[in-house]
């Protein structure tokens, strides 16, 4: 950005659909001396908050949303680091608490240990689905207020790595749950395009929320959106945002400081969040096509799902919930006791062990379930449904051998 | 990265050079699934980090530089953060300390603050051209040493705000004194590039220490780069790299635990960073054109760097050092009594008070000295000289023709 700027000479490019072009004029015109060489505001480009801002208000049939409650942010990581570092303060000498889900994603388990807050695991239900059940939320709370000063409650939906799409009523359930104990609500919300099952549906929070109507309504929530996940998927370009919602105005004043420090957020992952904020509408020339690409990801992966979940549940010692949303099956594997006392003898945790074997006989890879956290004697692990439906197939195929193997070398 | 990926059709136009294509080419190669839109390993792209290492060694001459020592990060914040907060730890119940130059960026008093490590200032020299003076050094080590455990020297060079080039035996000196002192060495090195005085050359930390031989070639040191400076000036993008030299493998292990959780740095950054370390060569295609445009932007610098400091020496009560490196000028103002008790009045600090009156009346925006630290009773301003010629030209006629005014008003 230290020399001239104009617009560089793609767009003069006759095979880019003018709807493309002028939302990459928008987006110039939005940044400093026109180039997204310049630093932006460090909450991100104006004109990319107003569009994540419509974005929301049409996702909840209108409720409104602020544009000045976005802040764009490296992936959602950015934006859940940026707001958990603002509760991380000791209360009462007492450690700040942070609940999760168990199974979760580790990024909240690192960030936690790194703030030196305390960890809240809730056990997600897996004889229903993955769901959330409010009497494990008050019993892990109960328990956690011993010792720590409860602040936050995470909710995944869809769930990662457990695949949950969570009902209305359940997150009614949730938001009343936090109302009443004082909690600020994370929902990590990055699949919420990734929705497969017939009949589960997403629910913003926000929307609930604010549909619910008073108390609820005043309640602190804050929002996590990316474009790695959904049907996009381009996750090395780092675009995210958080949406932040009745925030009391000093500590969004503070939270502006905060990120400041850190200039910006990259501006070409501002630009590609704005694509997914700001899609191709009815009557404009790239609509029919990106139309037609969301479909088939979306309709491929719905496939997948299926698939996964299917094979896994044909397998002996294997049972895995549906896959109704995100991109990940996480099936409970049932252990042969002769393979639990070879993983002992091996210091290895069981689904490690098993995780192990199947990479060095197959190639396969996948998390054993220790990384995520299950409850204590269960076996499970995380593989994503991401592969393309062939390789998925021959994937599935030797993992079944293997596992036949498995179970005849530990019989 | 859903979908099936290929070479973009930019690849067939015929005005981009091949030499850019084949560039392009070679980073696509180095993505997970040839495309950006691909998670990257969390220290960058391979041969990013490749290209990085060979750019640092044909700039210090030869001396080997390993590229599994370079770390990718969100332009040089990224790569300081991380690595600050590498060394936050409490040493025996005290806090560990920072060494910073006063005046300094603010991105390390905030990390610092954010890290609760504790800020030890030590006073760059005004009156030998922002020179870092070691007894100076060693008075403010001694100072902190009763109240923490000094553990980091940072220094900037050249300077920001303060536009000094270290000397090489200034260089010398300080190393020796952060190896007596066992100091880890942050050299924040992103001007490195922009050396404009007559007789001023940039020195690598790296290559110095290495020069003097054990035991000061065994110290730990980080240096910082970043694409946001230099003749680039891509700030926007995020692209940046840290150099760990000597560091410990146990804690090299845990620094990559500790950026994983982040997933990568954004991969447009560290394409761009590769653009700034992987540069066109002679013979081809693009080579001159980038050497010209590279020359013309260093030129114009060096030009505007003169004209600032020139014009403002010729303003009654300023004093400013030549601004041999960097992006800025930091002149020393000298006010007059009556406007330090309006200003005291007012409530401000009065350099602040005195940019507040020019923001006003003229539109230009300086950055108070007190941001960025001075000797009690001085006040100072941080202008950078990026604005174009002409503009800059204009800037300075109505800066001078207000503090014309000022004088008169607080006479």
């Amino acid at each position: 950005v230290l020399g001239l700027v104009s617009y560089p000479p793609l767009f003069n490019e006759p095979s880019i659909p003018a709807d493309a072009k002028q939302r990459a004029r928008a987006i110039l015109d939005g940044c400093k001396g026109g180039s997204v060489g310049s630093y932006s505001d460090s909450a991100g480009i104006e004109v990319i908050r107003r569009h994540a801002a419509e974005y929301i208000q049409r996702r909840d049939g209108g409720i409104p949303a602020d544009w000045q409650n976005i802040i764009l942010s490296a992936g959602a990581s950015g934006g859940i680091k940026v707001l958990m570092a603002l509760l991380r303060c000791p209360i009462n000498g007492k450690k700040p608490g942070v609940m999760i889900p168990i199974p979760q994603y580790p990024l909240y388990s690192a960030t936690i240990a790194e703030f030196d807050m305390e960890q809240i695991g809730y056990y997600l239900d897996e004889a229903n689905k993955w769901g959330l059940d409010i009497a494990e939320l008050e019993r892990s709370l109960k328990e956690a207020r011993k010792t720590s000063a409860p602040r936050i409650l995470v909710v995944i939906n869809p769930g990662n790595p457990t695949g949950q799409v969570l009902s209305r009523s359940n997150i009614e359930d949730i938001i009343k749950f936090a109302q009443r104990e004082r909690l600020v609500l994370f929902a990590d919300e990055v699949y919420q395009d990734n929705v497969y099952e017939n009949g589960s549906q997403f629910h913003s929070f926000k929307k609930v929320m604010m549909e619910m109507g008073e108390p609820y309504s005043k309640m602190e929530l804050c929002s996590f959106m990316s474009c790695s996940k959904g049907y996009m998927g381009e996750c090395g370009i780092r675009g995210g945002y958080a949406e932040i919602v009745n925030l009391c105005p000093d500590v969004r004043t503070m939270l502006l400081k905060c990120i400041s420090a850190q200039l910006c957020p990259t501006t070409a992952g501002q630009a590609v969040l704005d694509c997914v904020v700001n899609p191709p509408r009815k009557g404009e020339p790239s609509y029919e096509q990106f139309e037609k690409e969301k479909a088939s990801v979306l309709e491929s992966l719905r496939e997948r799902a299926e698939l996964v979940a299917r094979t896994f549940n044909s397998i002996e010692g294997f049972s895995c919930n549906p896959v109704q949303g995100a991109m990940y099956a996480f099936p409970q594997i049932r252990l042969p006791a002769k393979a639990l006392e070879a993983a002992k003898k091996d210091g290895k945790p069981a689904d490690t062990f098993y995780a192990f074997q199947l990479l060095e006989e197959t190639g396969i890879c996948i998390v054993p379930g220790s990384g995520f956290g299950q409850r204590p004697g269960t076996y499970h692990f995380r593989t994503t449904i991401l592969p393309q439906p062939e390789k998925l197939k021959e994937m599935l195929g030797l993992f079944k051998s293997f596992h036949e193997k498995f179970l005849q070398k530990y019989k």
